[in-house]
């Protein structure tokens, strides 16, 4: 009977789901397909062996038996018994002889979360250890286990040792308490809070699984734009029924705090932050918060920026304001995340220099349970932005990196665009605050300045939609977040591969040519959309399609042309000593690279410099030409995009090939969009053709400027 | 290898797949787990035949290959050779042979949409035939065969001939075009208006095929609170897209016609149905409408009810309003659907009579392609109405039947509450209009009337939530509505026992207990909720939850105390002669029925009587102590539904177990809320004690009245 049913099931799964609609995201644990290593694996992997002490372990042997019956394709039981083939999980108060033989400076270098996966030999047998010093690295180490051999590497000498480079490392997640998702494009928020905490959903489990495969260790529930409400009874409890469920993934919840709630939930009449009563109130709403939540991660807020309250209502700093939090939470180990994303609409200043004005004369004067939460770039998530002149400009504070996973100004859900490249570009920056080799992400490990608290952060892309990420290519820069904040040396060339193998197929050819669609896409999107350095010129309000001409916005650094200050001399925001001088605020060596316009990339020329439309760029022709030109440049790319796609159509399910090929084609759309809309507008500056080369724009400005988006998502 | 594949395949699934995220509904194709039986089936289905010059037997086709080889596991092939076993599709204009064989009377009695199954011989071979006037005839046997299998009956000699009794079988859909639902509570829209038209999930075409499956032929997309931007080109183009993508599986595409479009979008000063400009420009709209979508099914609109625009605004009737409409859509054979739910916020008029008030007048002055769409009960979907007293009352008119699907009543997608029962009730009801048997369910499908034009409609329940409806169960209500507009004489029971078996399994002792708590569901609620006829004792403005005291509302037919009236001599809305005498407009038997106290159905009681707390029951018991006893019986039968699941545990998957044991657990919480919240109100009125047998109310009045849920879906 048994081979009955085998095959039975055998063959429903043809009709029923092989139609991969994305849900099981890169923990496909699709049976092996290459048969010569499939017999190597099976004689590799025989059984598990793993204590089951703690619910962190019961998860990584959940996991391993999940995976590895799926990979191996036969049962991979659990068992006592060590046998040839036995994968071990233990730590070295469960079996005292790992001690001996890893060796103490080997384990001290694990911490709390790294672990060690060696083939050794036990009692005779030829076993595949996994260890470390607590149970939260077992379950890492299984995690790691289970992806080499969906990525097909060999298993047969191991002896790999691996820490996380960061500690905090975390999903914000813009979600408000009546569903919807701030910038988010993949359906509404996975919290169903109208039947939490009676209800778990399988997806909330299978959401800290997906973490915990990664490495992501945090997640912040609420929007930064934050209400109150959650940290009332009702709604803490529904908090807890997640943290329970997360647990087991050694996932810890955290949650915003709006400033004001004091006043909103606390009848207090003020919430200055020296307020005795304030003070109070803040330690015995935390205290409560850790009656449901005991191992609560701790605050995410943000103050005094795009309308948020804030300790400066009180005439109070960012410090006092986060100190009086940090003091809520230091007894229960808690931790506060000040965001550094403030802009004051009052002061004329340059948007790009408000945060460090603000912020580093600040530098010393923070609990030692505040991170300084700062996004990649100063002004908002552009394509690209340079490093912001914060990282190295206070040495004192951990300073916490923000990415945006959610496309909010690259496309929505919609554009397929790796984000690896942006990330690394930063991390890669050179900030010069210490010495010549400062680069952005030893500000963030903590190496350049020696912070022991460190944190990465990555503004989820996560909703409803079964596939999650709404763009099969979204669950790429979710797991790309996870691994650099583990591993910020890990290339996005590596990250890329070992996504695409687990995500979709091991097969040499399609994995060669996702890979090079992933690492291109970036730099094509910032061609069609934002090239040279342009920056902020999207649609008001959704951020949909390009609006380069828009000047109506309430306050002068929502527009964007305040950003491109195109007019008939040039184009740019001159950002040097006779403009804004914001380069003034980052080190000699770094802005000496930028303030001359001769030796500043131009990759970054228009973030710095205002440019004269006939200036001769390094290839010898002019501004307007090599704008056309990437604009150009940006679509054909697109369409290469699209034609290395419709090659690997028989290399995977027809459902995800369909999904992606169409989304192309929209993102080809709306790239000619992008291209014609800001040269057609840019052009009646520079009062020059768009080359002959070229196919013309097939509609005009007039109709660009009049398309309107009520219900674009926003 | 294909062994091996099969076999690996096969144990992958153990993994991941036999996890039952719902997603696949009643259409789970599952390989006959009956050994024995699945040899019968594998010798009388072989092959298929079948045409593929039309989109819907493609369908079809595809449908009936991916069934059959599920259920049978193994590959059931399309081939035109005429095999023992062959499954073979055709119309009479494939093959003539059909004609004789069938005859011309029974094939006239098919119509347009039904169709004969019938095992016959041809050329000598044994083949099941599948025939039918037109192609959707052939879709909907080819899921009508498929149920058979599904559901384990025989097909060894089938004589089957079906048609339809309602000719629009509709959903209507509360989706706005910000991707929200108006009273949705499985997530968002499933129309992701953002990246249509370019982008077609698959979740559209597997709604499409359910809804075949079930005799849905058409969908209202949108909100009856309507926006008019869906009426522009943009938004259009977007609407063909889905309605391409629907009809290979014979589903029409509705849209709700916002009555003052021709101000909003059309820059006319009016939309007065009677100006020549107005009727234009409905015109020209409607013509560009086909353009795009040349087989659009028509308008629904809801006017001059709660807020919304129309006629009576510009002093015209609602005949004039929805005949300008039909004029419109009359050339391109569309309908208009005009929903009579209207009643005004000036009139101090008992709401119950208002619709009746408004529109038996214009019976006879609609255009023949209009229907008047009237919900099941005069006021708003509550667990238990009467029927509405318009049914019956405009012979000239064809009422289109509107059920509410979505819970807006009866728990959200909380609760586990099977509607067939509800909707029956109202369709057995008598409205004694003709002769002594003229049910609902007889005007309705036109019989009464002699009308050709019928319909029936459900609000849908569906939304982005992985299983469409949020609570696994309300899978059941989606499908009830297809099965009764096909076959208004199916039972609950029936429609419940087919679901059950396609949809969980077909093990005997499962079926049999699912099946007792399904049909026991709706009454159970009532009983905890509304009992004896108490009516509109919800949450303000979300519905969610009881508050009986709530007299704050704006209007004061949006308050429950205008519904209950509850006071120091009893409870009740006095609908007699001696108070508003709505039950004057039902026929005199049905009045009769009612009238009297005493012979009023007191399931019916407090819905026409203001009942005094001391009045004898039929029990002997006196009112108070009856409604006490009803929402205590309420409560206990959902711990009874809650123990009866639990010996379920091994039957069906565990996601999908734990899931529903959740659900009943927070239904049981909220059971008990609505028994305490009300009787301890109510027993402010009636001054006794609750029977000492009884729990106590583990909270006071107070509690429940200072409840607030700001962010409850509404």
């Amino acid at each position: 009977m048994k081979k009955w049913s085998t095959v039975i099931i055998g063959i429903l799964i043809f009709n029923t789901v092989l139609a991969e609609d994305g849900y099981r995201l890169w923990l496909r644990y699709n049976t092996i397909d290459n048969v010569s290593l499939l017999q190597q694996y099976r004689q590799q992997v025989t059984s598990i062996n793993c204590p089951s002490d703690d619910a962190r372990l019961v998860s990584a042997n959940q996991e391993l038996q999940t995976g590895l019956s799926g990979l191996l394709g036969k049962k991979i039981p659990l068992q006592t018994a060590v046998i040839n083939g036995t994968v071990m999980l233990a730590l070295p108060t469960h079996l005292p002889f790992i001690r001996k033989q890893i060796g103490d400076t080997a384990m001290a270098r694990l911490g709390d979360e790294g672990f060690i996966i060696r083939t050794i030999k036990y009692e005779g047998k030829n076993i595949t250890l996994i260890t470390a010093n607590k149970q939260a690295g077992l379950l890492y180490g299984a995690f790691h286990f289970l992806r080499l051999l969906q990525t097909q590497q060999s298993i047969r000498q191991l002896s790999i040792s691996s820490t996380p480079k960061i500690k905090l490392r975390l999903l914000n997640h813009w979600d408000n308490l009546n569903r919807t998702v701030e910038r988010g494009y993949a359906g509404n928020s996975i919290w169903d809070w109208q039947r939490l905490p009676g209800y778990i959903d399988q997806r909330y489990l299978d959401y800290a699984r997906a973490n915990a495969s990664i490495g992501i260790n945090g997640t912040v529930l609420t929007n930064v734009n934050a209400n109150a409400v959650i940290l009332t009874a009702d709604w803490l409890q529904k908090v807890a029924a997640l943290a329970n469920a997360f647990r087991p993934y050694n996932l810890k919840v955290y949650l915003t705090a709006r400033f004001s709630a004091p006043v909103e939930i606390g009848n207090l009449k003020t919430a200055d932050p020296l307020d005795p009563a304030v003070r109070k109130w803040w330690k015995d709403k935390t205290d409560e918060i850790y009656k449901y939540i005991p191992d609560f991660g701790g605050f995410l807020v943000k103050a005094n920026s795009e309308g948020q309250p804030g300790p400066q209502n009180y005439n109070r700093t960012h410090a006092d304001g986060a100190n009086m939090l940090a003091e809520a939470v230091a007894p229960h180990d808690g931790i506060v995340m000040w965001r550094a994303f403030v802009y004051s609409s009052e002061t004329p200043e340059d948007r790009f220099k408000q945060a460090y004005n603000e912020f580093k004369p600040l530098d010393g004067q923070f609990k030692k349970n505040v991170l300084v939460q700062v996004k990649n770039g100063p002004i908002d998530f552009q394509p690209r932005e340079p490093f912001h002149p914060l990282f190295g400009a206070m040495p004192q504070t951990p300073l916490m990196m923000e990415y945006q996973l959610t496309q909010e100004y690259l496309g929505f859900a919609t554009h397929l665009v790796y984000l690896a490249p942006l990330f690394k570009e930063v991390l890669n920056a050179d900030t010069h605050s210490k010495n010549e080799n400062s680069p952005v992400a030893q500000i963030v490990d903590g190496t350049t300045d020696e912070h022991t608290l460190t944190g990465m952060a990555g503004v989820s892309n996560i909703g409803s939609d079964i596939n999650w990420t709404g763009h099969p290519f979204g669950q790429a820069n979710w797991y790309t977040l996870g691994r650099l904040a583990w591993d910020n040396t890990l290339t996005p060339a590596q990250i890329a591969n070992e996504w695409i193998r687990q995500t979709f197929t091991n097969k040499q050819a399609f994995v060669d040519t996702v890979q090079q669609l992933m690492l291109a896409s970036r730099e094509i999107q910032v061609n069609y959309m934002t090239p040279l350095g342009l920056h902020h010129i999207m649609g008001y309000g959704h951020h949909y399609g390009p609006a380069p001409w828009y000047n109506k916005a309430p306050r002068a650094d929502w527009n964007p042309v305040y950003f491109h200050k195109a007019d008939s001399i040039g184009i740019g925001f001159n950002r040097t000593a006779t403009g804004s001088n914001a380069l003034a605020q980052y080190q000699p060596a770094v802005r000496q690279q930028f303030e001359n316009m001769g030796t500043c990339p131009e990759a970054f020329l228009l973030w710095f410099h205002h440019v004269p439309w006939d200036y001769k760029m390094h290839s010898g022709k002019t501004l307007w030409e090599t704008l056309c030109d990437k604009y150009y440049s940006g679509v054909d790319s697109v369409r290469w995009m699209q034609r290395s796609w419709d090659h690997l159509k028989n290399y995977i399910d027809t459902e995800r090939f369909n999904q992606i090929k169409q989304l192309l084609a929209i993102q080809e759309q709306e790239a000619v969009w992008w291209r014609n809309a800001c040269l057609l507008y840019f052009q009646t500056f520079s009062n020059k053709p768009i080359p002959e080369k070229y196919e013309k724009p097939d509609h005009t400005l007039a109709y660009y400027e009049e398309l309107e988006f009520p219900y674009a998502p926003h």
